[in-house]
This record gives C-alpha cells, structure tokens and sequence, in this order.
C-alpha cells in the first residue's frame, strides 16, 4: 500500500516537471487486458471502464465502478472515489469539465509497451464521451510521465528488486548443485520452478519459457519452449531465468559446462567466447550513467564485442526491470525500426537495467550474460552476484 | 497444442461465415499488455511487435522477431513463420500486399474487452505501415470473429472448464469441512489460496481478491479485498472464487451460515433471501437457449428477483467463462451504458457462462449465488453441482 501511495506522489511531480495539467489512466476488465501503469498506481485491478486521474494540483480521483470502489478506497491513494452504477460516461465528462485541464495526458504511447496500456476500443470510447469539448483536442500520450515513474525507482522499490535478485541466485546455486548431466531441458525447466515456488516466487514472465533452458548446441536460441534434449557431455547449459516476489522482478542468466570424461578446463572456444562477451558486457556497463542516451550504452557493448571478432547480438543490450522482467520505458538497444524512439532517451539515476549480450560456440552451446545492475549518479552497480566464472558440473 | 491448432482452424471457419478476407492479430511484449485473443490462437507471448494473420483461404502466418519465431514454429498452428531481425514494417507490408485482401480485421473492439487487445499504440503503428495502400481504408473490427471463437467451445474445451469446476468444489468441499468460525476474512482468503495451490490450480483473476470472502454484513461487496472481520455467529459467510487450470477458468459463489448458540435453523429471513434468487437463477437459466439476445436472459432472472420483493442487482446476471474469468464476448446483462452493445448479442450453443446474483440481508450479510452452465442446443445445463442448500457451519 505505501509503495503505491509513494508512487502516486510521485506521479504528481512528474507532471509539474513535464507541464502536463491531468494524467488519466483509462482502463477496463483489467483481468483481460492489464494497463502495466496500474501495477505502480493502484496494484490490482478493476473490472468496469475506469478512470484513475492524477492532476499537477496534487488531486487524485479514482472514477470506478460500484463493484471496485472499496478497493480503491482501502488503498488510499486517491482522496477521491466515484462510484458509478450504469456507465462511467456522464460522471467522467463532469469531473474532467470541472477540473478543466488545458492537456490531458493519456496512457497510449507508440514507442513504449509498458506506457501504453491503453486499447484501441477503449481511446475511441474515452474521446466518444468527451466529443464536443475543448479536452479532446488536447490530449497527449502519458508516455514521459509512465516512464519516467517506472524508471526512477524509490528506495523500497530497489529493496525488492535486491530480494527477488537475491532468492533468483539462490535458486541457481541450488540448481548447480544438483546432478543436471543427462536431465533433458524440460526437467531442468520443471526443476527451477519448483525451486522458485518452495521460495515462495512467481514467474516475471510466462512460465512456459521461464525459465529459458538450452542445453548443447542444438537448441533453439530467444524465447524458446524448453525441448527434450538431453544435456549431455561436452555441451553448455544456458538459462534465462526471472522471478517476481511482492511485485517485482529479475532477470537474470546463468551458465554451466559438462565436461567430458577426462577433460579437467573447459575449451578454449568457449572461454575466448566468454572472455569477449564479459569485456563487452564491461564496456556496456562503463558507459551506463545518467544523462548519456540509451543507444550509446548498447553502442559501447556491441563494438567491444565486435573488437574481439564475434557478431553483432541481435537484440537489445539492456531493459528496465521493476514491475516486470521487460519493464517498458528506455531501451539499451540500438537504433533499429523496432525500438521506436526507446534508444534516444536519456538514462535518468535510480533505473535498474537488466543488461544482456551473448554469442553461438560452434558445437558447444550458446554462451550468455545477464546480470541485473542499478544506476547511481556516478554509474552503474551490479545489483546480482555477477557470475564472472563458468561452472563446471560434475560430468 | 492441439487445442491452439483446433482453434486456428475453427477461426478460418469464422472467416468465411463473417465475410472476413483476412484476421490480424497486431501485438508487442505481451507480459507488458497481454492480448486476450493470444490465449486462443497461440498459447504464450510475443516479444517484438508481431502480426498473427489467419485468411478466409485458410493461410496462418506469424510474423514475429526473430527471438520468438523458434516457439511459433514448434506450435504448428501457423503453416508460414516469418522471422525479422531489425523491424516489422517491410515484411508486413510486403505480405498483406501479396494476400491482396479486400477486407483486414484487426484486433480491437468498443464493448468487448477480450477482443480489444490492440493497444492505441500498435493501431498507430498499424496504420502507419500501411500507410498510402488501400488495406488502411478496409480496417474493421474483429470483435465478431474473437468473440465466436472464444464462446464455441470445442469439446477439448468444455472438458477443461469442467475439470477445474470440480477442483474449485473441491477446493469448497475442503474448506468448510474446516472450522471457521473465528478467521478472519484475510485467515479464510489464505486458507482458499492453499487448498487451491495444493491442487496444482491458478487463479482466474488477481489473487490479492481472489477469493472475495465476506464475512457478516459489514463487508464490502463486489470486487473487495479480504478485510481483518471475523466471521461471528448469526453472520453469512460468502465466498466468490476463480481458478485456472491448463488454461481454463472456473468462477464460483458458495455460501455458509454460522449459527447462533442454540440456532438450529437458518434464520428467516435468509431462507426467504436465499429462496428468492435461486428462483431468480432458474428463472435466467431457464431462459439462456441458442437464439434469444443475452439481455433478454439478464431480463428474466431481474424481474423474478423484483418479483420476491428484493431490489435488482446492479451488475450481469452472466458473463463467459472460459480462458478467464471474465471471458469477454456476449453479457447477460441489462442494457445499460457500460455493456455497450454485448447484451444484444444471440447467445451461441457451446457457451459457458457463469449466472450470478445476490442480495444483502440487513444484519446478516451477503446471500449471492453463482453457477457454472453449458449452452446447448436446448438450453442451459448446469456444470457445476449447484449450492441449492446453505452450509451450516459448526458455531
């Protein structure tokens, strides 16, 4: 409840410091479509059209219907809860003339997921209901307020990021620690949820690939399904792996070896491999810090990783985590069609990235680095244990 | 698997019927903004943006990044997996042009929340890819082709929902065989949460109110929070539950009375309570048939409910069940602003619906029911085994 609270006074000072006179949020049956602002606004959902407005005066009015406004009470973050019975068009129109806002900014944006909860069906109701009024030519999309919100995280929001990242590398080192050579990559998946949920975590993404598990050289890289390949000998073990406890979440890799009878080190490919994607993950690191732009970060990355003679990794090198694994707001990722206009936004302090980068070893396996880290006004801290050495399972 | 490839086909049948050329399914990282329709025809998240395109001809393309195409691929739902690395614009583009269709049906609608996945961020990139060829001028709804697909369960589908209503009875059988007089509502809401994890079963919808439990009259009813009241004697204890299992949803009312010391009896004025809605249930039930318009079946349990002497209730008499709780498409509902066109729809055979209502008793608390039932061509039949008597508690 006080992180909710913390976050909506938060809200009121974004939108002096971006001009903005009334952030709406304007969401419905939440359990079928979820408006991932709501998760640092209100922290559960609702069922009618409703509508959560913040105003740069310090006003907080939740407009809701009947069946969820003791909820929103109870959560006392809005001073003021309207509840409605047969539609929230009449009410909504009122309260918005009444505050007579000269913008309203509302929760779409075309760049950023995490900022656009807003569907279709639902922007065409909300500019139905105020047809006719000066406030339906001065809307403008809530993204800098959204992103902002989630990026700049509060104190108690960084504590619980460090726990979640913490019990994700319990989980881990109790999963090395088991006899892995031989178990096909949907027991080692099976394996980890179980060992997530003893801990009394959720999944910070769809369980059915969380976590990520590729064992050798033939399983399929990205968001894929775990298979029943066995990992066998000669072959590396890679996965991609976050949870979420009291709302909040990490993402983190990890990687193990299964040597072969009689091989004591693991092979040179593979060490030149992880050697170049650590100084690569350095370099993106080192060049994290507020004020530079997103892209440069990624910049940095990719051309150490380049320098060391390996390709370009065809992703992003980091994403924001807090609500969720892939948290919206600024992308480390380079200026590709499809980051939008993510990678121009500057890096503020107080935002935790995961940053990630890897590559293909022929005939061993995927090689992968993810480490979650926090930026402070000088630069960026890992959060995670960073795993700096391979770990070599019994074979 | 089989159930995401049974659907496909099932939406190519859709097509025809409605005169769709072509049905695209417009989404981006949807553990941010989750597409309800997603859960129909894919069965796990996107990442970067990604078009499902399902034609009238029979042709199912993902185009999705290239990170995500490894899990389309093993779906075997789509027969074309187009894989990109920097942006979709191009190969959207490209694609549409060459299916050439004279219609697109995208992924929004104004009532149906579990038809509006398109957020208003992705219909502005949408249009932009397309801007300047005709499909932009040929844009409608899918609401129609979504909300078929989603109340004509097939037969693998009816045995999920039945298999998860017996787990949510027994999860009920379990709990008030326990002593609860003396729990809290935050005690009972645990208690419920364990006996349905135990089982292997999710969650319909948000956990933090899944169960809404309400003991005695001053609890809040509708979407509450478990409050710190203790369920006394001489006080109705009411429980509304939704659980998930392998993908499908049950939702379910059940209702206990705690005597007073002495008390053999319920008091009168809860049977009389009690009485009247289960009439007032039938009387809807008895009305849900393939062909009427949903209000009308909202219409029929409302009068009777009025007719007994008690006030209407001020939501539904039913919604879908089905990969939700609240599973979108048709409301057996009054035709009330917030509905918008839903309650005018013809009720399908194959639907599942959840039929609920209640009244408060003044001094006791909450007596609301709520069954689960399957549309067949001659009516309604209950898959639930329905709670024709109030539980006596031991006070």
């Amino acid at each position: 409840m006080e992180i909710i609270q913390e976050k909506c006074r938060q809200a009121i000072a974004l939108l002096n410091e971006q001009n903005i006179d009334c952030w709406i949020t304007f969401v419905r049956e939440t359990s079928a479509v979820h408006d991932p602002a709501l998760d640092l606004i209100l922290g559960f959902g609702l069922t009618w059209d409703s509508a959560l407005i913040i105003t740069r005066t310090g006003a907080r009015i939740a407009i809701v219907g009947r069946f969820d406004a003791q909820s929103v009470r109870d959560m006392k973050a809005y001073d003021e809860v309207i509840a409605y019975d047969q539609g929230i068009a009449e009410v909504l129109k009122a309260r918005i003339t009444q505050l007579n806002p000269s913008n309203i900014a509302l929760n779409f944006s075309l760049s950023d997921p995490g900022a656009d909860g807003l569907t279709f069906g639902m922007y065409a109701r909300f500019t139905q209901i105020l047809a006719g009024t000066p406030y339906v030519n001065n809307i403008v999309s809530a993204e800098g307020i959204v992103r902002r919100l989630r990026e700049r995280k509060t104190a108690t929001e960084l504590a619980r990021v460090k726990t979640v990242v913490k019990l994700t590398e319990e989980v881990y080192a109790e999963l090395f620690a088991m006899p892995l050579r031989g178990m096909s990559e949907i027991q080692i998946h099976a394996l980890c949820g179980d060992l997530a949920i003893k801990r009394g975590c959720g999944f910070s993404w769809d369980r059915v690939d969380n976590p990520i598990v590729n064992a050798g050289p033939d399983s399929s890289i990205g968001h894929g399904i775990p298979s029943e390949l066995i990992l066998e000998p000669g072959q590396l073990l890679h996965l991609d792996f976050g949870l979420r406890l009291d709302g909040y979440s990490s993402d983190l890799q990890r990687m193990a070896y299964v040597p072969r009878p009689g091989e004591t080190a693991v092979p040179e490919e593979i060490t030149r491999a992880w050697k170049a994607c650590w100084s690569a993950l350095e370099a993106g690191r080192a060049a994290l810090k507020p004020g530079v732009q997103a892209w440069q970060v990624d910049a940095a990355a990719r051309s150490e990783l380049v320098r060391h003679g390996y390709p370009e990794y065809m992703h992003a090198f980091g994403h924001h985590v807090g609500r969720n694994a892939h948290d919206g707001g600024s992308v480390l990722g380079p200026r590709w069609e499809r980051y939008g206009d993510l990678p121009f936004k500057e890096i503020d302090p107080g935002s935790i990235f995961a940053i990630e980068l890897g590559t293909m070893v022929a005939g061993y396996g995927y090689v992968g680095i993810e480490e979650n880290v926090v930026v402070t006004p000088s630069g960026a801290e890992y959060l995670s244990q960073p795993q700096y050495e391979l770990i070599l399972l019994p074979s």
